[in-house]
């Protein structure tokens, strides 16, 4: 029964409903996070303020949903088919994403409480690490059943040599956080923002502007 | 005055904006299962390992909303127009798909309770059988009105025979739920691996691998 | 300043965002009513069963949101362009749109508290009243401004005429429900069948299935 | 490693993910706002009413989001191409309008008490303020990038030369909250309808009907 299930879903399937879906999936993770940020009962400011870590944790999901979804989107734009286990995976992937608010919230709701906030950090490491994997997968697979639209190039290898490092700093954050989970969030808050924040990008503009200076004259 | 709500109404609707609002649906469908998960109070490993059957009932949940999407994708993308009582099955559909996050809820919030699962598991079975059938329900109409562009073939009624096994396995585990209902948990789990999974396509993969050094290469 | 913004905003505006935006609020909304149903705590059937108002408001809304998603459709689909004030009217249908949540969640919570009940149900009617009213003006703005690709015919006059019945249903229902609120629910649940369900063209199909025995052959 | 990512994602990202990313999250922040209200026990007339200040946040919140996005449409409609800076802001902005329901929610539950009010009205007018700025700095950085399709034109400066006045309304009211919280929300309120009302064009239609008895004739 599978076999004709997928040769009919690969007939039918072009790219686009599954980046509609993906990217809904992708937006709606990222805007739920907000429901797991609580002050209760809401008050003065030092009660706001003690509740730092659910901020951290707001911010670092949110940023880690947007590069997984960059990363996503640079690999499915450069799909010309796609086939069911590209889809399996990729449902696996969105399972893990629209996990992340509830390590998020657990985070944010640990309070003071040391054991439960290295419970949650651990559970959130964790989710990360797997978000990485997957999308690494469907990189890996997407190569593997040739279903890009372009030869692979120097570029997509360094970002693939990347993931080693990224992988390596997952695994240690997930590490220090069993004995200092605080750390561990701040770690995690890193991995994030070097992730995605264009740092190249942005010496490159630094570097122009100090040069030239009619931005922009000197594009093809 | 339906009549000539319905005349316009066929007149005006393409099948973007029916897609876009499905794809809406589930996607979101998806993404709020992880607001039934709960710890409470969030703490030690122990606390979180026995919150399983919530954990459990989000990935059968989200395999389940993405097994039904993958098909709903599959029947709409062969559409050429649709009409008045396609859009209202289909709104059926999306109304149960909706509301699937509810019962899994229940089975998170059901604990130990053995009364509470029972009410909960036979609930869940049911809203799944319901998604499975008016799934096919509209693919039946889609047949019946020629709103498909192609003509039917060996595969999609392959695809419709299997519907049968399918209901008689959710039938079977809504059954065994009312006196095991953890069983049927695991049963459901069984039924959306089973849905979602192509091991046709997988079995293909390995065997080539097996078979020839460079995958990729036989594909026309 | 104001006429500056809209005269850079009609320039730039196409009606896809809108529609895009549009769908997305429709079909979140949609989907959010499930988070208003609650049992608790979760048991037995009876319990269950005793939650039927906030099912029977779960359905109200989302038949009714399908609803207001069809018009929206209907109506936005031949549109040419937009302009600002179009925008405006579009954004407060949809601000009403997503707050039905609110009073579907005031049913469900009212339980058996009289007043409660009466509070909720009022609240509820006069929202479905307004997004009727505002669908209404949204179509009556984009005649008046020829913002429509076709001229009118006989089917939209016959649409509009019967905007006055459906007003006096929702403010006959609001008016009862001050007195008999579980009565009002049960005519909002009849009106937003017969809003939906395409009564017209069920009775067309049956009677061609006693006539034809060969359904789908008397299509141009 | 970043400079290379970077190159890659400025090959493949056109426009289009990026939209629909930004409508997703944009159209989503808004319908969460209903949640955020709460009646606790609903009751009477009198328990609804009182709950005027969430009321009040909720349509607050759903303008300026709205009023963000149409912000955001205009802008992002007249690109030609986008870079990973742009990107990045882009995501920094809505990460901020993903957490306005937060402080929508702080003003929700603050309900009498004063300080929780103050804490709750400020971080609301410091995250519309960001808002606002992060909209213009994402327009001020296309510019400065030529990733405009358009050159500059006088309405264009005309919208940068109105940033002043509104960032000066925004402290303002910023600063009154401080004293007068439930002030501050009235100006807010009033911001926020002055930005997505288009009086211009509300003038120009009302002027033209009491002038032109066939509005529409004088379309060019």
């Amino acid at each position: 029964m599978s076999a004709d299930r997928n040769a009919r879903a690969r007939r039918a399937f072009g790219t686009d409903r599954m980046k509609a879906f993906s990217d809904g999936v992708f937006s709606i993770a990222a805007t739920l996070l907000v429901l797991d940020l609580a002050v209760d009962p809401p008050g003065h400011w030092q009660q706001v303020l003690n509740a730092w870590p659910g901020y951290v944790a707001y911010v670092v999901s949110f940023l880690t949903i947007g590069g997984a979804w960059l990363l996503h989107t640079a690999l499915t734009e450069r799909l010309t088919r796609t086939d069911p286990v590209f889809l399996q995976i990729n449902l696996v992937l969105l399972l893990v994403v629209a996990f992340l608010p509830f390590p998020t919230r657990l985070i944010a709701d640990a309070h003071e409480e040391v054991g439960a906030v290295r419970v949650a950090v651990t559970i959130y490491g964790l989710t990360l690490l797997a978000i990485r994997l997957l999308g690494s997968a469907l990189d890996a697979y997407a190569r593997r059943e040739h279903l890009y639209s372009q030869p692979d190039d120097g570029e997509e290898a360094y970002e693939r040599r990347s993931l080693l490092p990224v992988v390596i700093a997952y695994v240690t954050a997930i590490l220090v956080g069993l004995v200092l989970p605080k750390v561990a969030v701040a770690l995690y808050f890193g991995i994030a923002v070097f992730l995605v924040v264009p740092f190249g990008e942005v010496r490159r503009l630094v570097s122009r502007r100090s040069i030239t200076p009619r931005p922009g004259e000197t594009r093809p």
